[in-house]
């Protein structure tokens, strides 16, 4: 007689390792994106080691159950999210930092490190891991690793991508394969670490990552700067990096949002204003590349800079913009939050569209965004109680979608593609480009067992 | 009666675009390696569009011959070397530079265009397009996409990959697929482009790129430190990188590598010692950091500290650095140019192991190195005629590379593997990251048509 899937898992993991209580396992369904599917897993296990991991991933092929990773689940598209029946495989109890090397630049981690928890202690050592998503409190570097998530530091520092040197991956058959360097240069075959970097868990288990770090910069002064409209802030944006400036941050807040922000925290933002923008750096002498930035702000339009006058007034402007999508989240119940990124050329044509879309759908969206780097978050707030409401939510989400692709930009700039727009991709990357990326897909996995119905 | 290649070729290409003489195709036979095999192309074909390299690989597909993809054949590796039969695909012809952007900091560039060529194009926009590799005059863009070059701006700046934000390729079949983006962040799929780079053209044909640019950077200012040996010289690197700085060229030369500098363009250097450093800052206070960085010199043991009064003179510093290979070739004729890269903590390891390494085979070795990376060029000075010190290069050559991947390091920080180093590839990824990246080979390239014999 054959034994179950959870007899077998045992064979390898210890007791507590295991969960099968429904209840228990319910909640590790999805992610925080709306609108995305969510089956139930057979099982979810929390390995501690590689060879835990390496017996999940064989038990998984022997009886081809579909086994989809998790980190802390802050995910925005569903990349996440339990398919019926599946292994949830979380990674968060394997959370050591196993190195941090201050001569080398690097740290050596495990997947389930919590992104502010490597930040802090690369800290120590006057070192710094720059990608910080909003959910730098809470998410893993395994997460952001599988989403190559972003943050507000990308207009300077870049993405999670560019700090993944390499990686320690198992694969679906349960091999295990090192990919990538810890040197700082390295070219020896294809770059596997990267393809893996991204890959929302469809292509192996990541189970050790060795960072780039770069050196503690001083702290960052912000700068705020009032505009009468969307148009002369994106207008400021494009002045501010043709002139050759290097915020270390640079942000827009939409009116929609300002107030939404002012409404759930009484932060005291300028209601009147049409779009606030929030620009930092961290070098040398911030003040003057401030004023410098402020007087570019004054010649697109701006009625009123502020530049910070310390690290705390700095530090509550940046709360301000962290506290965006919690804020919009507040107007209606529940949000869908857009991910467009597009050169930043045409972000002024972006911000007039996706308003005009709002009214075209009689729907509040706010946008905050990555100014910097043309990244939006236009963010539609409904009532999901209202069937006719979230329809018109869903649609106008498209929309803002189309109007990205048609402006030269991408469908996600920073959340990944998950459930939530695995329709979108193929408009994206076409018909050759998703047979290709099929393609690599079934060479790592040929039987289509991690995280199935994902991506494509 | 079936049709010749030629004949076929002819169909999509014009007459000038096509070379059959022998005379004439057997210069397009090999790049500038050492000891790589190189066969006999069957014809050479130089396209100026993109639907006349679709045209090649099509009928490269029908007739099943292989393709071997060339840029300025500038390379280290032999990875553009051709084989019996083959079509040498010679991408220079296409040279354009399609745009430039300085709001979105990019270039859309055809792969012929010369790195030089577009280094000066952007620097007119106030662009900076940081990869330098040494051949920066000659070698083109399509070049060093497939063989994601360095050079000495990489210990600030980083490599060829970091600056491909999308591609067009061809692929075998000859169908064109779009990979990528021109926004500053995007994540929609796996990241196909930066597999691309490095691929010494084995998965598909790069026709067109978008490239990253930064703001051109303020004029570095260099130092030069002298050092009694290459240990203490490796120490000042490691309390430099440990300090925080970012310098934005730290460069090695040993003593023999100084001496042959000095016999081929009486430059002046100290031969009186072991090893000179020379590092530079393009901040903007560039004497500020490079007083701080000799005061670490001077504590590292450096016998004398001399910083560049200006421009003239730090440029003059660094053509010695950039003449170290073809000075180093002059002292016997011929040389072997290694490329290990390891962790920058065990550099001095690295070149005490190389210097043992040359007196057990009784060479001349000398070393450069992109020493902020860890990125050492050993150089294996020997006389073709002899066959015995042809097989000492040799061996003491393989010898280096073993003794970099004991230190933890790669057996190639920027040159690429080619044909040079294939047998060494399967060494340091191991039987299955070879396995993977076949698979991966196979999915882009069934037919095996694309640069065959190289990698693996």
């Amino acid at each position: 007689m054959s034994r179950t899937l959870v007899e077998l898992l045992q064979d390898g993991l210890p007791a507590e390792a295991i969960l099968t209580d429904p209840d228990v396992t319910s909640s590790y369904a999805h992610d925080m994106a709306s609108f995305c599917a969510a089956g139930d897993p057979a099982v979810v296990v929390l390995p501690r080691t590689v060879g835990q991991v390496q017996h999940v991933m064989r038990t998984a092929t022997e009886l081809r159950v579909p086994v989809v990773p998790q980190g802390a689940r802050t995910g925005l598209s569903g990349a996440a999210n339990a398919s019926d029946g599946c292994i949830v495989l979380s990674l968060v109890k394997m959370d050591r930092i196993l190195e941090i090397s201050p001569v080398d630049r690097i740290a050596v981690v495990e997947p389930g490190v919590v992104n502010a928890t490597l930040s802090r202690a690369v800290g120590e050592h006057g070192l710094y891991y720059p990608p910080d998503p909003s959910s730098w409190e809470t998410c893993t570097i395994g997460g952001n690793i599988g989403t190559a998530s972003g943050g507000l530091c990308c207009v300077k520092y870049g993405v999670t991508a560019e700090y993944v040197l390499g990686l320690d991956v198992v694969l679906a058959d349960g091999r295990l394969m090192s990919t990538g360097r810890r040197t700082a240069k390295g070219v020896a075959g294809y770059d596997l670490t990267r393809l893996f970097v991204g890959s929302e868990g469809s292509l192996g288990i990541v189970v050790r990552a060795v960072l780039a770090l770069k050196p503690q910069p001083p702290q960052q002064l912000v700068l705020a700067a009032e505009f009468p409209s969307a148009e002369a802030a994106c207008d400021a944006v494009c002045r501010i990096m043709e002139g050759g400036h290097v915020p270390s941050l640079l942000e827009l807040m939409d009116r929609t949002t300002v107030k939404a922000v002012n409404a759930l925290a009484q932060m005291g933002l300028p209601e009147t204003t049409e779009a606030l923008l929030l620009a930092a750096f961290d070098t040398p002498d911030p003040a003057a590349d401030l004023a410098a930035v402020g007087a570019l702000c004054e010649a697109a339009g701006a009625t009123q800079v502020v530049p910070a006058e310390d690290a705390a007034e700095s530090e509550l402007l940046l709360q301000a913009r962290r506290l965006s999508l919690t804020a919009l989240e507040a107007v209606k119940g529940s949000t869908m939050i857009d991910d467009v990124c597009v050169p930043r050329s045409r972000l002024a044509e972006m911000l007039v569209g996706v308003e005009r879309i709002g009214e075209k759908y009689g729907l509040t969206v706010g946008v905050c965004a990555h100014a910097g780097d043309g990244n939006t978050h236009p963010t539609v707030c409904f009532d999901a109680t209202d069937p006719d409401e979230g329809r018109r939510a869903r649609e106008s989400f498209d929309e803002i979608m189309a109007l990205g692709l048609q402006l030269g930009g991408t469908i996600t700039g920073e959340h990944g593609v998950g459930v939530l727009k695995k329709e979108w991709l193929a408009r994206e990357i076409g018909p050759v480009g998703v047979e290709m990326q099929r393609a690599v897909k079934a060479a790592f996995d040929p039987h289509s067992l991690l995280n199935p119905g994902k991506l494509f």
